[in-house]
C-alpha cells in the first residue's frame, strides 16, 4: 500500500491519548495523521495477544469505544467471562465477548507470521477508522513495574492489582532489541511532518516506553517539526489512571512542571490546564511555548477545541 | 485422584451417543459409567483446540446443551462470531460465547503441558458431570474425509461442506501412533466390568476412530464383557447426520444388517429399531442377541428407556 507521509504524529497511550487523537481526527484527516501508540502493556493473557492501548485508540476513532470505562467496546456483553469462571479460568482481566474476536483473530495472525502493524492497520480499516494507528514497535516490549511487594507484569500491576503497590520504578523488557516501526522514523524524518503531539498520556507507563526505544528520543531531537505536550496533570491530580499516585511514591511533585521537566530536552511547547493557570510562569521556564486551555475533553467539541489548541501551539513555535 | 473400575463402558461420538449417555447415566452413577469418547473430529481452529464430540457429551450430561441443535450450549449468544466476521475472521464454524470459554481455557491448558484427559474430567467436574468422560487418546488424531473432490479435514467436511462432497473413504492421521486411553485398556482388562456399548453414533467417523487405536479392538475382543451396539440406522436412515449418505457413497446397503457387518467380530448383541423389526432374522443370522426397541431417544424417558434395553440385552449376553 502507497502511504503518504503524515503532517500530524501523537504519541499515545490508553485512555486519555485516544481522546486527545480522536479530537485530531477531526482536524488532521486520514493518512495526516499517524497515532504512535504504546505496546508496552500489551501481554499474552488466556493464551491471547492482548494489546489494550492499540485498541482502546481503534476502538475509539472507530466510535464503538464504551464511554463509560473509555476502554472496551460498547453495549459489550461478558458471557465468555462468566462460563470462563465457572470453568476456573483467570477472570479478574475483562474481555468482553465481541473485544474477545480481537484477540483471538491477532493471535491467530501473528502466529502465521503478520507484523502486528499488520494486523492494526487492517483492524482499523475493517473499524471504519482512516487515520493510521501505528505500534510503537512490531517487536515485544513488556513494561514491569518496581513495586514494594517486587516487580509486576504491567497489566498485573494495573488491573489484577488495582496499581495498590507502591511504585519504585520501571523497566522495558525487550526494548534493547525493539526497533521503532519504521514509519514512525521516516514520518520523524519527514520535513512535511509540522507536529509531534505527546498525548496527555500516563508519562511513566504509556510514553517512556516509546521514548525508550532506541533511536526514537534522537530522532525526536532531529525532528525538524515542533515536540508539544499536554499535561496529564490538573489541579494536582491525574484525569484518570495512576499517574499522580506514581508521581508521589516515586518522590516527584504532582505538577505540570514536573511533567514537563520529566520531557526534558523535547517540548517546544506545552498545553497546561485552565486551572493550573497559576503556574504558567514556572513552565516558560521550562519550555519556550505555553498555552492554557481546558484540557478535561469532557465531550467531543472539547476534544476538537483541544486538538486545535495542541495544533495552533504547534504553528506558533514554528513561527517564533 | 482414585478412580473406580467403571461397570459400563461406553463408545461414542457426538450428539446420538450423548443422548443414550445422557440415558444411561440415569441408571449408572457416576464412576460406575466411563464414557469414552471420538477425538478425531477435534482439531485446530482460530488458533483454539476444538473437541466437539468431548463438548456435545459434557454439555448433554450437564444438562446445558442447546435442545435444538444437540451441541453447543443452551441459550447461546453470537457476539464473538458476530464480531469476528466483521473483522474478517472465519467464520464457517460457530463458536457460542460461552462455549468459547471451554476453547480458550482447553487450549491453554494443553499449551501449559497438561492432558487432553485431565483437562476434560476438570472441566466435566465444574459443570456438575459425575460420570467419567474419557478422550478416547490423549494424543492428537485427526480424521480426513476421501472424497471425490480431494481428501477434506473432518470439520472442513462435516460444518464447512455440509457434508456435500461424495465420500470414497477415510483416514486417521495420527492413529498409528496414538495409544487408547490407559484407563480406557484397565476398563477392559477388568473382569467387574458388565457391558461395552457402541453408541449408535456414526460408524465411520464417530466408532471406527475409537477401534482403529492400536490395541484396542483386541483389547474389546478379550474382554469378558458384552459387546452390544445400538443401530444408527432406522428405516433406511440416519437419525442425525451423513451416516446414511456415507453408506450410499460407499456402496454398503442403508440398513441395521449393514451396521453389523461393519462391526463384524466384536459384538454379541445388537439394538434394532421397532421399525426396523421386519429384518431382525437376518440380524439374528448376524449377531447372538438381538433385541427391538424405539432407539430414536425424543425425550429423557425415551433415552432411560433404550438404555435399560440396552443394559438388559447384555445382562442376557452374560447370562447365555
Amino acid at each position: 500500500m502507497s502511504q503518504a507521509s503524515p503532517r500530524v504524529l501523537a504519541l499515545c497511550g490508553g485512555v486519555g491519548g485516544a481522546k486527545l487523537v480522536l479530537g485530531l481526527s477531526h482536524i488532521v484527516a486520514g493518512e495526516d495523521l499517524m497515532v504512535v501508540v504504546n505496546t508496552g502493556d500489551d501481554f499474552d493473557h488466556l493464551g491471547l495477544r492482548v494489546c489494550p492501548d492499540i485498541d482502546t485508540v481503534s476502538y475509539t476513532l472507530a466510535g464503538v469505544v464504551n464511554p463509560e470505562t473509555g476502554w472496551g467496546r460498547a453495549g459489550e456483553t461478558g458471557e465468555f467471562m462468566a462460563a470462563l469462571a465457572s470453568l476456573g479460568g483467570e477472570d479478574w482481566f475483562f474481555l468482553g465477548d465481541r473485544d474477545l474476536a480481537l484477540h483471538v483473530e491477532r493471535t491467530r495472525r501473528l502466529r502465521d507470521g503478520e507484523t502486528l502493524s499488520d494486523i492494526t492497520a487492517d483492524f482499523a480499516c475493517r473499524l471504519g477508522v482512516t487515520v493510521n494507528i501505528v505500534p510503537m514497535s512490531d517487536d515485544p516490549v513488556a513494561t514491569k513495574v518496581a513495586t514494594k511487594e517486587g516487580e509486576l507484569a504491567f497489566q498485573h500491576y494495573f488491573v489484577r492489582e488495582r496499581c495498590q503497590p507502591a511504585v519504585t520504578g520501571f523497566r522495558f523488557q525487550g526494548i534493547d532489541r525493539a526497533s521503532p516501526h519504521s514509519r514512525i522514523v521516516e514520518a520523524l524524518q519527514n520535513p512535511a511532518l509540522e507536529a509531534v503531539v505527546i498525548c496527555p498520556s500516563n508519562p511513566f507507563v504509556s510514553i517512556d516506553p516509546i521514548l525508550a526505544l532506541p533511536g526514537l528520543r534522537e530522532a525526536l531531537t532531529r525532528c525538524t517539526a515542533p515536540v508539544v505536550a499536554i499535561s496529564p496533570i490538573v489541579g494536582g491530580a491525574a484525569v484518570k489512571g495512576p499517574t499522580a499516585k506514581m508521581m508521589a511514591e516515586l518522590n516527584v511533585a504532582v505538577t505540570p512542571a514536573a511533567v514537563v521537566t520529566h520531557y526534558a530536552g523535547l517540548l517546544e511547547g506545552f498545553v497546561l490546564d485552565e486551572r493550573d493557570a497559576a503556574c504558567k510562569r514556572t513552565i516558560e521556564r521550562l519550555v519556550p511555548h505555553v498555552s492554557i486551555g481546558d484540557t478535561l475533553m469532557v465531550n467531543l467539541d472539547r476534544k476538537i477545541a483541544l486538538a486545535e489548541q495542541v495544533l495552533a501551539l504547534a504553528g506558533r513555535c514554528v513561527a517564533a
